[in-house]
């Protein structure tokens, strides 16, 4: 029988999030430490909130989600936000330390496992994730499954081509990802392209044009900026019509969008909803949810982690 | 214990083909009647040739491979090229008359199937089938299972936009589907567009230019003509391009092509090794091959849907 705790550990480029899951998604303790720490100060960080909540025995297995982070090795490599030499064989050091199985994989793959285990995709075999924070990740759920691939580096629709010409330079060192257009700094970027290519007077002028946020471009919005709404419906199109382009390849249920700029709400969303609704082949019309994760964006990536200790052989 | 036998059953617009297969994949016997016969005339010429091959209660079950046929509810529905009034509850229909359990798929799903069972994808647990006939389909392998998607349409790569402006006109009717542009049609219009917007000589502008074929194509590049090359070059670019996008979904071991385009060879598989080589995500680089279905033309449509005969519960 299971233990009745979990451990999610969600590995940034600055903060290392932990925390201690029950089987109904309540995070009971967390904390938190410095990524570039030694990983002796993360042993005895978690191990006295074990120790504090009375969890010892109590956990059934360790899950960390983090960049570029492999199921099937567990290992984490060429991930270079991550402050450490690569490539590091994480799972295996955590759980030798701990004693308590661990498993491993990206952010984006523990977020679509974390929404299908504790979120609004309970109870669906085929769905798609895609978290829409500083980069573009997607995780992809089919029959039931993660997909990993054959090299545990599946799900990587941030870096499909939107642009086949004259595209974006992406941070993969490719042009015209979506990533380069859907992600918080694609949002920036479309703004500063509409500001130098556009004459009319928007309240976008007010700021440094340099230094503008996606979150800039939010309040401009919602206080009636043209401007900036026309920047999430141009966001929103691309978006709308590469999820209708993923739908050829799963057919999934829904597509359950996570991260900043889903916080846009309507803005964002109604775009996306219209171009998938005009771009998508006939037989999948009208079949497709596009939701928004209903995850407390705190707890998200901790949770999302913590659902991997579930499925570890003890 | 599975029985010895497992037949197979191609549906086409014109002909329905089907044969008794063994577990090697030996086609033992084969026969064929017009689709457009009703469903007597198949039960009785499938009757027949079990019969005549000692194979009554040797049956251990039967696969369908037809246009939009559906696994999960057992019917056609929506496929124009056959000439029946739709949808069609055609698995349990053939159930009922043989006494023999039946699964469906769609044609492309079961190239995927009979490659993976008998073909060179044996042994593999992630690839992608893509079918380059008249059109262009695909049949999608994750963790060892065909993706069928939350309802039975999954694998429809062919109508992923590969030209988001200016496509051309496709049968689904969207504009700049990879079918458009990678099928044998395809091939074709590439053809008439290059004779029309280019005036070097070529021996392709000896043919009537309104019915020219890609074997045409095909012919005038094996004899050196450098436009005819240029039209395979120009189709395996974007196939390969294609290809790239479609490794981040899901990390395949291989791409399995099957189909007229492939008897090509060189002429479009250097085009499409090469473009998938310069545009892959760099995680994924050298990992994936791009291969050529072995099977046997001629019998791997009933190979494919043979297989599902395999999978039947009895």
């Amino acid at each position: 029988m299971a233990k009745p705790y979990v451990i999610g550990i969600d590995m940034g480029g600055t903060n290392t999030v932990f925390g201690i899951v029950d089987a109904r998604g309540n995070v009971i303790a967390s904390s938190s430490i410095k990524t570039g720490k030694h990983s002796d100060e993360l042993h005895t960080e978690l191990s006295r909130l074990i120790t504090d909540n009375e969890a010892d025995g109590k956990i059934n297995g360790i899950g960390i989600g983090a960049p570029n982070g492999n199921y099937y090795t567990g290992m984490i490599d060429q991930a270079p936000n991550l402050p450490w030499p690569m490539p590091i064989h994480l799972a295996e050091m955590v759980t030798e330390k701990f004693g308590i199985p661990c498993l491993i994989t990206n952010d984006a793959n523990a977020a679509a496992i974390g929404e299908m285990t504790y979120g609004v995709a309970r109870g669906m075999k085929d769905f798609i994730m895609i978290t829409l924070g500083t980069g573009v990740g997607s995780g992809i759920v089919v029959n039931g499954q993660m997909v990993y691939g054959h090299d545990g580096f599946a799900g990587e629709l941030g870096h499909v081509i939107v642009k086949r010409t004259n595209g974006r330079v992406c941070g993969c060192g490719r042009t015209g990802c979506l990533e380069a257009y859907c992600s918080a700094t694609g949002v920036a970027r479309t703004a500063r392209e509409f500001l130098e290519l556009r004459d009319e007077p928007s309240k976008l002028r007010d700021y440094d044009i340099e230094a503008i946020t996606s979150k800039d471009v939010y309040d401009c919005a919602v206080a009636g900026d043209k401007l900036a709404k026309d920047i999430f419906e141009y966001t929103g199109n691309i978006l709308g019509e590469a999820l209708a382009d993923f739908t050829n390849f799963s057919s999934p249920e829904a597509f359950v969008l996570f991260g900043g700029l889903t916080k846009s709400g309507d803005l964002i969303m109604n775009p996306v909803k219209e171009a998938f609704d005009r771009n998508v082949l006939g037989i999948y019309k009208g079949k497709v949810k596009i939701l928004i994760s209903e995850l407390k964006e705190s707890d998200a990536a901790v949770l999302g982690a913590s659902a991997l200790g579930w499925e570890v052989k003890s």
